[in-house]
């Protein structure tokens, strides 16, 4: 199932800016019972995104879009691709463009429930994030560091890949957000010189605050990951997952990581 | 006029990588008398980031669709755009990808012939560019950087625009590279940070060489380029522009700026 600017089509022009340059961004947003969930979270960072890429959406119909795509699909994930639209050959910014709305349907993702329960290992990527503050934060269409560092492993016993930044400091998986506990605190990396700010990282933040869990949002070097007493990752579709292992390191599942898991099915349930 | 995978079309599947990751390389291929000019850099660039991204690329294959496509054209711009082609959603790459190739035509770019003749005035880019050794070089589609750095000016004064790295090193244009002169010696900056090795550059290191002049491929400072003696651009679409200006900087077109241009024109007369 794909649409493109609102109608079902299978392809889009050649001449798009999001094929030529990456110019655009994307949500990954998981829809149950034909409803996207997390939904006021993508509107949201579309809405940022759309502002510091210069992109001119129009939000209120392009919810509408995402809500009748929801609707059709029922269950599983729509993928919404909005690029800068169609444009000549440079780099310049037509002055006529309009952006281009693409949602894709597809399955929900059939992660193994282990992950889940008995938690993962990460494989250590040795890709680098490069540091761009420009682009930080932003779920936006350049994604070859991504396509690099999930290459660089076959094992299905790795999950995930944790990616650092050129100096070292921890900033992410491949395609999710991590948190960290240690004496009781939550930590995530801040993410204003490279990574993607995830819904599901800010709906944890939101609801640890509610949980009177404090969360420090901050630069996480290596060695504090690997001292840390729990380790999790979180995305938009499998929600959390505890860290188990990460080369010769090795944890449980903690209490707050539990804690965590049990307020998004509590969420999930009553959303 | 647009190919995919050699045929005559107007757009592509909306599950192609090179949307949704910019997972791919580009080159723009200026075409005269019906013949793509540089041809043999630009497929060797092909075939080095086919290698560095890991892309299976037909380089004969893709080499004969070039010729046929340039022989439909006759004159102006072959755009060609290689994607690692369809994928389900995710970042890992899928086994049985084929990599496509999509041929853009443009008729040739209308520069002001002042731009070679008198030299142009550049934009001082605000826009970084981020340090990414694994991609440094390569002239893949993660452009946001470029986008960005692009629409940070409108004034049709300024022909180009310089971009520097994090650390405030000279890099290139944001569609060129560039050269400096100081004391009679050519220097350009190494891109093994960041930065596209395009291949009007190669060819320029080439021919300089060829004319008994060494070219140091080296970093260089903000200051350095401000103390050249001469300053110029190049691409594969417009040789040589000589630069004259940058914030309170002026230079005019010297000695060896024109050496060059003159030894390109020489080259182009003779193809």
């Amino acid at each position: 199932m794909s649409w493109v600017d609102g109608k079902p089509a299978p392809g889009l022009s050649v001449h798009d800016r999001g094929l030529a340059y990456g110019d655009g961004l994307f949500e990954t947003i998981r829809v149950r019972s034909a409803r996207p969930q997390l939904f006021e979270r993508h509107l949201q960072r579309l809405q940022d995104g759309c502002q510091r890429l210069g992109l001119a959406c129009d939000l209120p119909a392009l919810s509408a879009e995402i809500l009748a795509f929801s609707a059709a699909l029922g269950d599983g994930v729509a993928k919404l691709v909005i690029t800068r639209g169609e444009g000549e050959r440079g780099y310049a910014i037509p002055r006529a463009s309009a952006p281009r709305r693409v949602l894709l349907g597809s399955p929900a993702p059939a992660y193994p429930i282990e992950n889940a329960e008995q938690g993962v290992h990460l494989f250590a990527c040795a890709t680098r994030l490069a540091e761009q503050p420009r682009l930080a934060g932003l779920k936006h269409l350049n994604r070859l560091e991504q396509v690099l560092a999930r290459a660089e492993w076959q094992d299905p016993a790795f999950a995930e890949g944790l990616m650092r930044d050129m100096s070292g400091r921890v900033v992410e998986g491949v395609f999710s957000n991590i948190f960290l506990v240690r004496d009781g605190r939550l930590s995530t990396p801040a993410l204003h010189r490279c990574g993607v700010a995830g819904v599901m990282r800010a709906e944890i933040i939101e609801q640890a605050r509610q949980l009177q869990l404090a969360v420090q949002v901050q630069d996480i070097a290596f060695e504090q990951l690997l001292c840390a007493d729990e380790v999790f990752l979180c995305n938009s579709l499998f929600g959390i997952w505890p860290v188990r292992g990460l080369m010769e390191h090795r944890w449980s599942a903690g209490p707050l990581t539990r804690k965590l898991q049990g307020r998004l099915v509590e969420l999930s349930g009553n959303s």
